[in-house]
C-alpha cells in the first residue's frame, strides 16, 4: 500500500485565494511525505497542479483516504467530488532568493523580477512570502531600473489588447482621494468624441472604492477577453474589471495582499499601472496625480518624482504618459462608496442640478487633456469641447451605450442603515481628513457592501451652525454602522471646524 | 433574533499558530457584522478574547448556529464544546501604522517598539502583518536605539527570572553553523564548576535543529516556570526550551513566520538573543559568532559589527556580554538534526574515541572563557579547568543530573531510511556549502523528524577516492529520503572535492 493520492473532497470553505487543502495528520501521504501544519504541498490533477498551504485536520469528518480542499483550491484544480489527485512537495520557491537579496540592497535584475513576478502568477508564494515581497519593495526601495523589469515581468504575465487604431487613450488616478470618480464621465466624454479608450480598472485597494467597484453597481463589469474586444469594438470604449481579462493577472493577487497591509509600494504601484495600460493595447495614457497633506501623495516634492517615475518607466516600454498634479486636500463630489459615488457620476452625466460642481469640473478638465492627446482638438480647445459633449447629453448617450453593451444598466439601491452626522459646532469647515474619512467609509463596510459609504454633505470654507448635518453614514449592517461611529467617536479630526472668532 | 453568540465548536483542524474561526456565510453575525473570508475577527468567552482569521464555510458540516475553531484558538480561548461566545470587529491594529512608518525611514521610538511587541503578545498580528514586521526590520534597517527599544520591550512582555547569585552565566551562538552543538557540553562544564547556568535555548528557526531541538531527544525540555527554578535550584544549570516559560514569548511568534519566510534580521536577532538573556536573569554572556563564507555571518567585518550592535545593546540594559568570533568555514561535528547532533555530544560528555575532536575544542574553548568570566578560575587558566572538568567525567557527572532533573534520560533512535552519498572523483574535500548542508538536512525532515539528518564522514581537506562516502541522509520517511537526494542532484556544490592534479 504506497498509493501517492487521495480522493478529494470539496468542503466547502472559502479561503479567499490562498489555496488550503485540509488532511489527516495520520494519513499515509502525510505520513510518507512528512507533511505537518503549514506545510506548502504540490497537488496534480491531471493537467492541473497548484500548491497549497496544509491544515492538518485532527477530527473525523475527513477520512485518512481524502483531502479537503478549500475552495480557490477546488477551482483552481478543476476538481469534481471524488477525483484522485496526487501529493508531492513543492519545489522551494527559488525566487525567494531574491526578495531576500532585495533586503540587503542587492537590485532586482529583469531576470529575477521575471522570476518573481512569474512564481507569484503561478501561485507559488504564500501569503507571508507575498507579504515579505511588497514590503521589501515599499518605501521607495524600487529604483527606476527596477521597476521596469517589474512592469515588463507583468506586462508579459497576461493577456494583451492589440487594436487597429493608431491612437489608444487610457486615464488613471493614482488615488488616495475619496470619491474623485471621474473615469466613467471621462471616458463618456472621451468615446463620444470617436476616440477609443479600452478602460480597465481595478478594485479598491486601501480606498472604500475603486472603479470597477463604482461601475459595477451601473453594469456588468467583469468582462471576458472576447466580450470587452467586442464592447471596445462597437462602442470605442468600455469600463471593464481588469481583473477579469487577465490583464497582469499577478497585480490582483499582490492587491489582495497590500489590501490586508493597507500598504502601497510606489514602484510596485508604477509597475501595476503601467503593465495594465500597456495590456490593455494604450498608447497615450493621462495620470492624475492629486496631492495633499492626507492624500496619498502629500508634497508636490513626492509628486513630481512619481510623475517622473511613471514616465520615465511609461516611455521605456514605448507609452506616451502624461500627468497632472491636482488639489487632493478635500474629498471630491459628495458621494465615498460603490453606490454613492455611482450616483454622484450619473448626476454629472445628467448635468443634473444637484451634481457635485468639483466632479464635473475635475472631469472637464480630465477629458480636455485627453480629447488634445487624442488629437481629435487643437491644443487649449479640448475644454470647449468637453464641455459641450457633457451639456449636450452626447456623453450620457455614450455612457448608457457602453453600460448597454456590458450588460444593462442596473437600479442603484440605498443602504438600509444610515445615521447623520452633525456638526458639534458652529464654525467654518477647516479640513477633511482623507484618510480617515476613507477608513470610515471602509469600517460602514465599503465597498464590499456596495451601497454601504457616506455621503458628505459639507465642503472646505462653508460656514455650518451647531447641528448642521456634515455627513450621512449608510450601512448595510446595524453592526457595521455601529463600528463606524465608534471609529468616529475617537477620531474627530475626520471634518474639521474652525470656530469663527469674529463672530 | 439578534443574538450576538454562537456555539463554538471543535473542529480538529491544526492551522498552527494563526487562530482561525469558521463561520457560515449566512449566519447572522456575519450578516449583521459584515464579516467575510479573511476578515480578522474578535472572539470574546469570558475572560478570555482573541482575534481570529475567518474562514468562510459554505458546506453543510457547520450549522448556522455554530462557529468552528482551530485547534490553537481553541486552546488560547480556554474553550468548552457548545460554549456561547461572542463576535466583534476587533480594533485596527495601530502599531501597524509604525511598522508602515519604518518603511519610510521613521524611526521606531520605544513607545511605537513597545506597542508593536504588545500587539504581537496579544495575537494581534495576522500572519501577513507579522511577514511585514519581520521584513520591515530586516537587512540592517535597525538602529542600536530602536535594537534596544525592541529588546526592553520583547523583556517586559514575558516573565522574568531571578537568580539570589551575583552572577549568572550564559552563552548564544548566532548560528548559521550546521552541528555547532556546544551549548550541553558547555553548560555541563560550566555547571559542574559550582557556576549558575539557566540555560534557555530556542527552537531551529532556518537551521535543521536548535539545541531545544537537539536537547528534546535526549530529556525534557518543556519545563514550567517553577520546574525550571527548581532545577536551576537543585543543579545550577538546565537545558530548557525558552518558549515554554514564556520568556520573551513574543520571539517563538516572530521565530515562526521567520522560518516560514527563511528570512533572519539582524536588529529582532540581536533583540531576540538579548531580551532572553534578560529575562532568564543572566548577568554575564558569552556570545560566539562563526564566520565563513557560507555561515550566517559571512565576513569579519558583518561579525564585528554584530559583536558591537551586542555588546551595545546588552550594556544599555545592564548585561555584561563578551563574543568570540570564531570559524565558521564547515559544520562541526559529525551528525546534523536533533538525535545525530545529540549522539555526538553524549560522545564527546563521554570522551569516546569516536567523538568529534572539533566539537570537543569548540565546546572547550568557550567553557573556558565562561569559567574566567564567572571568576572560578584565573584569567588563561579557564582552558586546563574545562579539560579537566571533561576528561574527569564531572562534566559527563553533571550532564546527566541536569537530564534526570529535567525529566529522566531519552534514548537515541535511529531514522529507518538512510542513504549513503559517495565521492563522485577522487581528490581533497576543498569545502562545505553550510547552507546546501542546512537545508538538505531539513528537507530530509529535520528538526521535525528528530532522527532526521545527515552524518557527515569527512572534513575539509581530507583526501578521498571515488565511492568514498561522503555523508549519510537520515530520513523518517521515504519522501523525505527522495525529496533531499533529488534536492541534492540539484546541489553539486553540497560538498566540493578538488581533483589532486599532483597525484
Amino acid at each position: 500500500m504506497n498509493f501517492k493520492f487521495l480522493q478529494l473532497k470539496r468542503i466547502g470553505i472559502d479561503t479567499h485565494q490562498e489555496p488550503v487543502v485540509y488532511m489527516r495528520k495520520d494519513c499515509h501521504i502525510c505520513q510518507a511525505e512528512g507533511f505537518s501544519a503549514q506545510s506548502r504541498v504540490k497537488i496534480i490533477l491531471g493537467k492541473h497542479h497548484i500548491i497549497a498551504t496544509l491544515s492538518v485536520v485532527t477530527g473525523d469528518w475527513l477520512s485518512h483516504k481524502e483531502a479537503g480542499l478549500s475552495e480557490v483550491a477546488w477551482l483552481l484544480l478543476n476538481a469534481k467530488e471524488g477525483d484522485k489527485a496526487t501529493f508531492a512537495h513543492p519545489r522551494p520557491v527559488d525566487s525567494m532568493s531574491a526578495v531576500r537579496g532585495k533586503l540587503y540592497d542587492q537590485a532586482l535584475t529583469q531576470e529575477s523580477a521575471s522570476a518573481i513576478i512569474n512564481d507569484i502568477n503561478q501561485g507559488r508564494y504564500s501569503d507571508i512570502q507575498l507579504a515579505a515581497y511588497i514590503t521589501a519593495c515599499s518605501g521607495q526601495r524600487l529604483s527606476i531600473e527596477e521597476t521596469i523589469y517589474i512592469t515588463r515581468a507583468m506586462v508579459d504575465s497576461g493577456q494583451r489588447f492589440n487594436w487597429p487604431q493608431e491612437r489608444v487613450l487610457d486615464k488613471h488616478c493614482v488615488g488616495g482621494l475619496p470619491g474623485n470618480r471621474t473615469t466613467p464621465i471621462v471616458v463618456a466624454i472621451v468615446a463620444a468624441n470617436n476616440l477609443v479608450m479600452p478602460k480597465t480598472s481595478s478594485r479598491a485597494i486601501t480606498s472604500p472604492a475603486g472603479t470597477a467597484d463604482t461601475m459595477e453597481c451601473l453594469t456588468d463589469v467583469t468582462l471576458s477577453f472576447e466580450h470587452m474586444n467586442q464592447v471596445v469594438t462597437h462602442e470605442g470604449a468600455c469600463l471593464a474589471w481588469g481583473g477579469s481579462v487577465a490583464l497582469s493577472p499577478t497585480d490582483d493577487i499582490i492587491i489582495r495582499v497590500e489590501r490586508a497591509l493597507d500598504l502601497d509600494s510606489e514602484g510596485q504601484m508604477v509597475a501595476s499601472v503601467i503593465s495594465k495600460k500597456i495590456a490593455a493595447g494604450s498608447t497615450h495614457v493621462l495620470i492624475d496625480i492629486p496631492v495633499g497633506p492626507t492624500a496619498k501623495v502629500r508634497s508636490l516634492l513626492m509628486a513630481q518624482r512619481l510623475a517622473k517615475l511613471l514616465t520615465c518607466t511609461a516611455e521605456k516600454l514605448g507609452l506616451v504618459v502624461k500627468t497632472i498634479i491636482s488639489d487632493g486636500s478635500q474629498p471630491v463630489g459628495n458621494g465615498i462608496g460603490p453606490a454613492l459615488e455611482a450616483r454622484d457620476v450619473l448626476q454629472v452625466l445628467k448635468n443634473e442640478s444637484q451634481a457635485p460642481p468639483d466632479l464635473r469640473q475635475r472631469a472637464l478638465t480630465l477629458s480636455a487633456a485627453l480629447l488634445e492627446m487624442g488629437g481629435v482638438c487643437c491644443p487649449r480647445e479640448g475644454l470647449a469641447l468637453a464641455e459641450k459633449t457633457l451639456n449636450s447629453g452626447q456623453a450620457l448617450t455614450k455612457f448608457l451605450s457602453i453600460c448597454q453593451a456590458q450588460g444593462g444598466l442596473k437600479e442603484l439601491t440605498l443602504a438600509p442603515f444610515q445615521h447623520v452626522v452633525k456638526a458639534s459646532k458652529a464654525g467654518v469647515i477647516n479640513s477633511f481628513n482623507n484618510r480617515i474619512i476613507s477608513r470610515l467609509a471602509s469600517l460602514a463596510g465599503a465597498p464590499n457592501a456596495m451601497a454601504a459609504g457616506l455621503d458628505l454633505h459639507v465642503k472646505c470654507g462653508e460656514k455650518v451652525q451647531k447641528g448642521t448635518p456634515l455627513m450621512t453614514i449608510h450601512a448595510q449592517a446595524q453592526g457595521e454602522l455601529e463600528y463606524a461611529m465608534a471609529f468616529l467617536h475617537e477620531h474627530d479630526d475626520a471634518i474639521l471646524i474652525c470656530e469663527d472668532t469674529v463672530l
